[in-house]
């Protein structure tokens, strides 16, 4: 079912390369990766579960309430990170000239359903 | 000079509440805030200097290119922060609602003004 979900988050947003659905810890639960010669997706997933750790405590510290979104462009891809609940986050990979609001509107759309079957 | 661009920014983006050009030392070169009972921006910064300086390393580390925007959206606030140099990045806030696209407009158009007014 997870894996349904991501396949249409990247196949559906222009440039997609792929999508992990994450826990905290570390552990993807699962993932959806187009064949291609990018980055390694997997690992690109742990390096930011930390980052999201971090963005989300500051935002604690700083009280201006729960890290919903988090957008990282680098000259080569443009990374969007979901969160879900306190346990898990959406990891969504596009090609740097991708279609950033469309993956960002899907990701809003499929926040509940993968919200759900995670509960 | 670099207030004015600030200035430019908050005012020019709806929803605007304030911009800082921070050193990645978390020292602020300028700053201009909105008068508002919002969150302590200056803090913010400081906060999200160290972050940013994670996303930067992890970057390197997956060899996915350099870091150009991040943007962090929470339940009251929308943040934006873009790298200039090796040395300094503006940071800017948004209410939730404000103009995301706008605002990313307006710091990829003023980037280049600011860095070289930094060198």
């Amino acid at each position: 079912m997870f894996g349904n979900v991501l396949q249409g988050l990247v196949e559906g947003t222009g440039g997609g390369i792929g999508a992990v659905l994450m826990g905290y810890d570390g552990i993807p639960v699962a993932q959806f990766f187009r064949p291609t010669q990018g980055p390694d997706l997997q690992l690109m997933a742990v390096e930011y579960t930390n980052i999201l750790k971090e963005i989300r405590t500051a935002a604690e510290i700083l009280d201006i309430g729960r890290t919903e979104e988090v957008a990282i462009r680098t000259e080569r891809y443009l990374l969007v990170l979901r969160t879900l609940t306190d346990d898990y986050f959406v990891a969504l990979t596009l090609e740097r000239d991708g279609n950033f609001g469309k993956g960002r509107y899907l990701l809003q759309r499929d926040a509940s359903v993968l919200r759900d079957a995670l509960a």
